[in-house]
């Protein structure tokens, strides 16, 4: 399959200029230069109009962005060049009159010596312009998507065969990071959160020594990292001994939740009333206060994007928009049951990506205590 | 060893409020949080004053707060509340009148909206106040910088007595971060940097596909991060096979332009001067256009963290000052040579905290091809 295009996606940034009024954009946000031009280094902006696209970096840069960024412009600067001077220096030289920067990529201080160095432009905040084209994935970064799920349930069906009672959280956080990265990923997409009885009750556990036969309940939150960068992020809750009847009414619920939240995703539909689904479920059962997170969010290059699936977020699906579902409870001191798949929103509905099987039954894993 | 005194940080942040005439202050740097209170997680503000500390944070994290920040006044908000009225509203209750907020680590966005919620202070831009304090390690931070140390050097024993002609740079980076573990490391302190030849000139690049036996430079560029969140920061350039004269001469200049950069650090000394002293045996040997960073930087909780030891920083060295000095020679298409250590600034001069052997004959590691 032919790479991304990177051209036809600044094209549609150049597009919406538009509505910012701007002639130029100014990109900081780190992803988002990714996305635009396939470069992976950091210290790095990119001046982008309609007649210019430069990368301003500097010389530890310079053989990787050419290679990375073939045909791209490029101003590299040498240590004693600050990048705000570098910046002002290409507006200038591109003539922009009226230069956009991304008010959600660039801090307070380093707009405040910005604004100091340009003097040959206007400096207008814009939000969210190429995180909106992020939004919707195209048919490459799809496959890249499909690719970090592949790697990460062949990593979790490792952990799965191999688990054992006496094994800690971070031991199973390792195996799982190594046995992903045996199927191809470059790493975890995040730090995997790995957690037996009370911490599975930490909705972002770091994993430590609690070991496996400590608790019934052992819920893992991972997922993988391509080499293009692309990420997966699925969550299983495994029951690894004599279970409570509070336990498989937990699951149950969240299980009930996740799924009604998953059927109603299609084309138009609105993220909080998604969100709202499963919280509705989640209330009726009686344990409304222990989900406190929003339903699920957007992820591709990062693994929490916009679209926020939030009792907040008025927005609406699109086709080819990815996002997670994951409701949860989390009973403090006890145990936690989280259940969460990745979701491609299609013409018609929805596709879910992840396959790891997730009814009750499968959640039971057999191991000698 | 008793742990960190987040109380005595605490009261020194206070007095440093004079500097900026602030009652209060808005802490959102994560790193910050974290030296302040302890607390590992995201999406949490602390708010300081002299009759209050609270962290505003949301219901994923409230076992985990009870359990890091023991005694810590809490704000704890749910899905439907933005953290920024969360915000605003202990700054009301805690009758705040002028509140600084740190310009490094709100985006432009963030406190644009900040402002509107707001209503009660006024807000005031703050630059680097805990930054400043977190230049000058205490003794508890000094072991832990010492244990990440310890971590990294017995990973890097692994890979050499490991390394073989046909691994590749990924495998490397791989058996690094296992061994690392092994030795009680959370994880890499950073994406290690493992190159081979071309890939060795790339200052900053990732672990690919090249294989030893293709160059005799190998260069890794590699720490461990500690449970507490602490970093070590290490590069050396190994010879794994035939060398050329060039090869020699670019390690014996980026090794001296090392040592006397080293043995200029002492309290009082400027950053700029020992960077000078490293970028002119570099330039004397006609390589100035292939060492373009900076010499070296601070690190702690962050691997990047002010001091930056920089052509253009006039700041001075202190007692307690923990930093890399780095100087590199990159030729591109060839091959590069980077040696760094971690330096303790001590009361009258420094301490090397690094000890794997950089001499040439030290860094040929026999291999069979």
């Amino acid at each position: 399959m032919p790479g991304p295009n990177y051209t036809q996606r600044r094209s549609r940034l150049i597009r919406a200029f538009k509505t910012p009024g701007v002639d130029a954009l100014l990109v900081t946000g780190e992803a988002n230069i990714r996305y635009l031009t396939g470069f992976t280094g950091d210290s790095s902006w990119l001046f982008l109009s309609k007649s210019a696209t430069v990368l301003i970096s500097d010389s530890r840069y310079t053989t990787q962005i050419a290679d990375e960024c073939s045909g791209l412009d490029v101003d590299i600067r040498d240590a004693r060049k600050l990048i705000d001077d570098a910046a002002a220096d290409v507006i200038k030289k591109a003539k922009a009159r009226k230069v956009g920067f991304e008010a959600s990529h660039l801090t307070v201080a380093q707009h405040a010596a910005l604004v100091t160095k340009v003097t040959t432009a206007e400096l207008v905040s814009t939000s969210g312009l190429t995180e909106r084209l992020r939004e919707v994935k195209d048919k490459w970064e799809l496959g890249q998507i499909r690719a970090a799920v592949y790697m990460a349930e062949r990593g979790i069906g490792v952990v799965r065969s191999s688990l054992q009672a006496d094994q800690t959280e971070r031991e199973i956080r390792y195996i799982l990071e190594a046995a992903m990265r045996s199927f191809g990923a470059t790493g975890p997409g995040f730090e995997p959160i790995v957690g037996v009885g009370p911490t599975a009750a930490l909705p972002h556990a770091h994993a430590g020594d609690r070991r496996v036969r400590e608790s019934s309940i052992l819920l893992v939150d991972w997922g993988a990292a391509t080499e293009s960068g692309y990420r997966s992020d699925i969550t299983r809750t495994f029951v690894t001994g004599k279970f409570t009847k509070q336990m498989r009414t937990v699951y149950e619920t969240v299980l009930k939740a996740q799924k009604k939240a998953i059927a109603a995703i299609k084309p138009g539909a609105k993220c909080k009333a998604v969100d709202a689904i499963a919280r509705k479920i989640i209330a009726d059962a009686g344990f409304e206060k222990y989900f406190g997170h929003g339903l699920g969010h957007g992820f591709g290059l990062q693994i929490h994007e916009s679209v926020r699936m939030s009792p907040l977020s008025e927005q609406e699906l699109e086709p080819g928009m990815v996002v997670t579902v994951e409701p949860g409870i989390y009973l403090p001191g006890n145990f936690g049951v989280r259940i969460e798949d990745d979701i491609l929103v299609t013409n018609d509905g929805h596709e879910v990506l992840t396959s790891v099987p997730r009814e009750f039954d499968d959640a039971i894993v057999e191991i000698l205590a």
